[in-house]
């Protein structure tokens, strides 16, 4: 599997590459890391994650590696992904626009709250059938704790297979579904532990 | 340094030792880790990097080991952070309750439109004299892409020395300042690349 910190570097390699395209039909890890300025021995791994060892002395065909990077990226067909839970972190999380990057797009929010439903929230009893309607496989947990497992069940019925998680809650999931946690304090609080260390 | 998933584990040490501290004077990791049903190695290493190596076949004075985390987790002193752009980002992260686990408290946004300011979003030119008041160490970049270059400007001559960026610019710092990025978008290709590969 493709490490986190190579799909970090994906789109960073996909738009050089794209800019050099036409002009250069093969190209090398190491031209690439030249041109990018990033470590050779990095750039190298990462390309052969994403399409094998290229060719000794020659590298990649171009267009190959844009094409493998792509569809690393679901650049042709976006990913689509809802949110559980339109509360102001749900609401932040819908007006991302970071992740059109790596092919996904946060399409709809839903909240059991009708006054907070629009055009971009529906509502909860309205889940189960728009996931089957748009096949949609990736589901945010943005609610308060005391609802998290309650929404998670709801999320499973809906066909959801991976759930991003901002909820301190670990609710519990059939086999086969993934939860992945994301814990913004702790960040923070990594940032704090490295400025104390640099000051020492 | 503390290691991110060492610190990601230590506020449930804390409320464990917590609970047991009077009934139980020495703790080992070998108990701790039963306890929360943690590998016992992980524990081990955990401990060590908290409070050193523990006495053989006793393991740690549970006062000390709190004290320590408590140390740590600046529990008894919490560090205040600001956040930059009161935008739907920075608003949910003003109002996001994890914080405090890590000893952290987000005190107030600053943005430059005077119509977002209130009790809690301070305007953009008071930042300076209020990062000076309150010894203000902690920045969080919430602002769009063509304002983070200026606004990590201000936060620096401000005596900022730890940004959180959202941003997907680079902005330039002087030696010294530390820049973390956050890429929520990454995580979430992250976690659909984890769900592609179980399908396999």
């Amino acid at each position: 599997m493709i490490s986190k910190a190579t799909l970090g570097r994906l789109p960073i390699y996909l738009k050089y590459l794209r800019s050099v395209n036409g002009s250069v039909t093969e190209i090398s890890a190491t031209t690439l890391s030249r041109g990018l300025n990033l470590g050779e021995v990095q750039v190298r791994k990462d390309l052969a994650a994403v399409c094998g060892s290229g060719r000794p002395k020659i590298g990649y065909k171009t267009k190959e590696l844009i094409q493998s990077i792509e569809n690393i990226l679901s650049e042709k067909e976006p990913k689509e992904a809802v949110i559980i839970g339109a509360g102001k972190l749900g609401m932040a999380l819908l007006d991302y626009t970071g992740f059109s990057e790596y092919g996904l797009r946060v399409i709809k929010a839903f909240d059991i709250d009708p006054t907070k439903c629009n055009e971009d929230v529906l509502p909860m009893n309205e889940l189960h059938s728009y996931c089957l309607m748009h096949q949609i496989e990736l589901g945010i947990l943005a609610v308060k704790p005391e609802s998290a497992q309650e929404a998670v069940n709801e999320m499973v019925k809906s066909g959801i297979r991976a759930i991003w998680s901002f909820s301190s809650q670990t609710p519990e999931v059939p086999q086969g579904v993934i939860v992945q946690y994301e814990n913004l304090a702790l960040s923070l609080a990594h940032l704090h532990n490295r400025m104390k260390n640099e000051a020492i």
